[in-house]
């Protein structure tokens, strides 16, 4: 299967609106693109549809200038609305077959997982990479789940042939180890977003990335 | 335009999920159609995706089983996968025309408002009933917006030609006012639920309907 996503290794900065910090959401996506990211998600768990609708459609129109993929995070309906490149989902989401009937055909949809069982079950689904986290402890959600560690990115890469993207506590200092793991990706919200040049954090992330291949 | 809404005047029941106090949701609908409703909605505004879609498959079998319109409130995409009638937004929810755009054609699209302007604005885009409330004061709602009361039914009544739906407060005691100064439809929550028997609670709001004609 081709797949659309980018060429791996890839960084895969969330850009969650809670945690903007003054920015925009065009802004940020561009400077995500100038730092080296080939693909973004959109997550805005707090506000309401309408805002929610706007807000992709101006991290949509910031994607396509800059030539990055952009996923919207939980919502088939806002990412059919705004023509985004996909969907990525939670295991309380909508399942990835239904995202997946929503979509254009050629849409990337992305799913979270949490645990071997719960990956290798998801990569038999009709998805373009399968998450899996948290790597290590994180702030950015407040319930999070249990963190799963690098030993699991490794049995995931002997298992599954789709991509991996390894989320959750992910930042610049401890990327090489993630990739080196066996994570194709790495999808990251507050290391960049806490970062004064999101430019050069991103870039510096890509760097790390790149380091161990 | 011929509307695929039910003959008016209707009662309407809203499925709140919250307020179901033990019931299943298909035996819910089976109830409410015993009682003489053609349409019903189901509201879960506390509940994740994944729930909110086995929840909207299970009235959307109840109803087709009953022979029910059946209307998913806010989301689209669920009512999509579930093969819905159609979708009931408020104003923060995605616009009716983005709606639309993503059911099926004949599709029932519906919108809440809470104000003559925004009434007649609403009746302008592609929906095929315009609700209005609060009539009465609720609970149903933590944040309801201002009761706007029977006169502005009767004003949107002399303005739009679109079915008018009133919506908040509204009890089988104050039914046959609102239906007197001009609601097709009349939109319920807690005074059907909370009812002991919900088949006989909607049958006599349906008569406090009928009796105005």
């Amino acid at each position: 299967l081709a797949s659309p996503l980018p060429p791996r290794p890839f960084v895969y900065p969330i850009l969650d609106v809670a945690l903007l910090a003054g920015r925009s959401v065009g802004g940020s996506v561009k400077d995500l693109a100038l730092g080296g990211a080939t693909i973004v998600q959109l997550r805005a768990k707090a506000v309401d549809d309408r805002r929610y609708l706007a807000l992709a459609q101006e991290a949509r129109d910031a994607a396509r200038a800059a030539g990055v993929l952009f996923l919207v995070n939980d919502r088939p309906d806002i990412a059919c609305l705004v023509g985004a490149d996909g969907v990525h989902v939670g295991q309380a989401d909508l399942p990835a077959r239904c995202v997946r009937a929503l979509l254009p055909e050629g849409a990337i949809v992305g799913v979270s997982t949490h645990g071997f069982e719960q990956a290798v079950r998801a990569a038999s689904e009709p998805v373009d990479y399968v998450a899996v986290g948290p790597i290590f402890p994180t702030r950015t959600k407040a319930r999070a789940d249990p963190v799963v560690g690098l030993e699991l990115i490794r049995r995931l890469r002997a298992t599954i042939r789709l991509p991996l993207v390894a989320i959750g506590g992910i930042t610049r200092s401890n990327a090489g180890a993630v990739a080196e793991a066996g994570a194709d990706g790495l999808a990251v919200v507050s290391d960049l977003l806490a970062a004064g040049d999101l430019v050069a954090a991103t870039a510096e992330l890509r760097a790390a990335l790149i380091a161990t291949r």
